[in-house]
């Protein structure tokens, strides 16, 4: 048994073309469209061994391993995914793409628009988180996956595993939404639409602005207590001026910059429009509608301290799950660390993943 | 008995001089000091029945009643005081200035700087809330006020408020701070932070920016979820575009114009920032030390819903005071409405005040 993360590569795949297009959500028609993802462990001959994560926000295709060329860039969730690891590359294929729309290598606002042979910006057509799936389950055709033993993701990363239940109810056996939820509430919406509002007002500027917006509601207070409190950042007294005074300040400050270096601001916009508007309860009359043909299991993951898509949006759509006789675990898990906790190493939810995988697969062969 | 509000007239007093200006806390001198204020009611023989209102960061002076060429333009705590009101204008002399450093007539980085004949701007001096309680001193001073029956505000007015119970033991007899702290959390600064940093990149579309960020947390997601939820603005589906397509958001960009239309950027930097400066247990060494010598009264109101200033930050307060043997009540209001409910009329707080007002008056005829 190999314990080793092999190293990882960056594979870019075609899919749809402009005679056989996307049908978007929004009753455009969009392609060719570019899809980059990377796999971790090996494809069994039945297919039937295969993992899908999908990503949040502002993550990629980069979920584990590192490039050959990159040792020092690990992926976002390698604490979980690799060889004898929660999520076990010996036993499980394991896919991540980077969704349509983004900025790491699918088809996103910053590709070129093969009609002017220049990058799409605001012209790109606006996504919905069904698009996402769509565009992800068209490559999966392209590898003849047929069957998805687990769908996992975070924040953003739910949102797509619920859609992929309830689009493809006879693809996916498990469906994994942490810290996540069936629709944004105002409050969310309104912290989005102001970072949106910044960075159409200027792109430069306005994308630090809306990250440093985001990155307060992704950790807690608590945290942000523990980590910063109003300690001082290199200077023993306030200085009376405009520069930073406190750790809080420099470290967002920080944090907007590094942000804006590394992603695109019409991604930024074309992606919190789609997590505006991504509702289950309006698109399908109700949640229990959404829900209602689903045929996986559900095992829904919230964080106690998750202040941006609470606890209750969770237990809401395990309420919805349960009322309709589905399979249906929910786990609250305790940290301090907000929104955000779901990035962070965490035993308990490696203890949780490999345990209802570890189950699963017992179940099955039982 | 009277019980029409009167009209009422903004004055202005200039305090300080260049030969003899006020000492600020960040080292500074300053001066000429423009004060422009609001009184209602009358000032009785021995100077004894003045109520001092502090206002809070967008507040200005014009705390009640109503200008004669102006009469829809009713002062933000009308509701409050007034003849025969919970602060009872036929009882009491009530007295309300801007701040300085604001920007409704008192003077600030927008006001016209005697040496370059052009405004202060970024070249106004860092303020502190102490020393906007130092040029209210000199205000209060030059009307020979010697004794406040109560000084009372929301907010930051909360913050003055403490400020005066500090710095004048000797002249305030009950000290009424709503919805206020001892010291901003990391998360209050984070969001202040941010606003500033918006502004400081483009005053024009900065500040409705901040406004918006500053708005989200002066609610509270239930008020949001009740006044706008997920409903639409104008429209039976999403618009896939990026105008507005919720209510909450243009509601937000509705507040944010309208508040640039009204308020000056720089003083919006300023006053944030004097907020996020306001730490008693820094300045003092302690909570226990800056409260140590205060003689008044205390009434602390805090809002179940507040998650800006949260009411746990009240009972800080409270527990330190209560330990330095101090008079001390609390009220923690049940309201839905997040920060601002301080703002907003409610029984609750009127009949509190007028009782404690009764109380405080039977006390010292007994």
């Amino acid at each position: 048994m190999n314990n080793k993360s092999p190293l990882v590569k960056l594979i870019k795949t075609t899919l749809f073309s402009k005679e056989n297009p996307l049908l978007l959500e929004c009753g455009k028609t969009f392609g060719p469209i570019d899809i980059a993802y990377e796999t971790y462990g090996t494809l069994n001959e039945t297919k039937s061994n295969t993992i899908l994560i999908c990503h949040a926000l502002s993550g990629d295709s980069h979920a584990a391993s590192s490039y050959k060329n990159e040792p020092e860039n690990i992926g976002w969730w390698d604490w979980l995914i690799g060889p004898n690891k929660a999520i076990d590359t010996n036993k499980y294929f394991v896919i991540c793409s980077n969704v349509l729309g983004g900025c790491k290598g699918s088809t996103g606002p910053s590709s070129i628009d093969p009609d002017t042979n220049k990058p799409y910006g605001l012209n790109f057509p606006i996504l919905t988180i069904g698009d996402m799936v769509k565009a992800q389950k068209e490559m999966l055709n392209s590898l003849k996956i047929k069957n998805l033993k687990m769908v996992i993701g975070g924040s953003m990363g739910g949102m797509q595993a619920m859609e992929w239940a309830i689009q493809h109810p006879e693809m996916v056996e498990s469906c994994v939404p942490i810290a996540s939820t069936h629709q944004l509430s105002p409050q969310a919406i309104a912290f989005d639409a102001v970072g949106r509002h910044a960075i159409l007002k200027d792109e430069e500027n306005g994308l630090p602005i809306a990250r440093m917006i985001g990155h307060i509601t992704y950790v807690s207070n608590d945290s942000m207590n523990k980590k910063f409190g109003r300690r001082l950042q290199k200077k023993d007294d306030y200085g009376y001026d405009f520069d930073t005074d406190f750790q809080i300040e420099s470290y967002l400050k920080y944090q907007g910059d590094k942000f804006a270096n590394r992603f695109d601001a019409h991604t930024y916009l074309y992606i919190t429009k789609a997590l505006s508007y991504f509702d289950l309860s309006k698109k399908h009359g109700s949640l229990s509608k959404a829900f209602e043909s689903v045929r996986s299991k559900f095992l829904i993951i919230a964080i106690d301290s998750d202040w941006l898509y609470p606890s209750a949006q969770s237990k809401t759509i395990v309420k919805t799950l349960i009322k309709l006789n589905k399979e249906v675990t929910f786990c609250e898990l305790n940290s301090k660390f907000g929104h955000d906790a779901f990035l962070l190493e965490n035993q308990d939810l490696k203890d949780i993943l490999s345990n209802y995988l570890e189950k699963s697969k017992k179940e099955l062969t039982s």
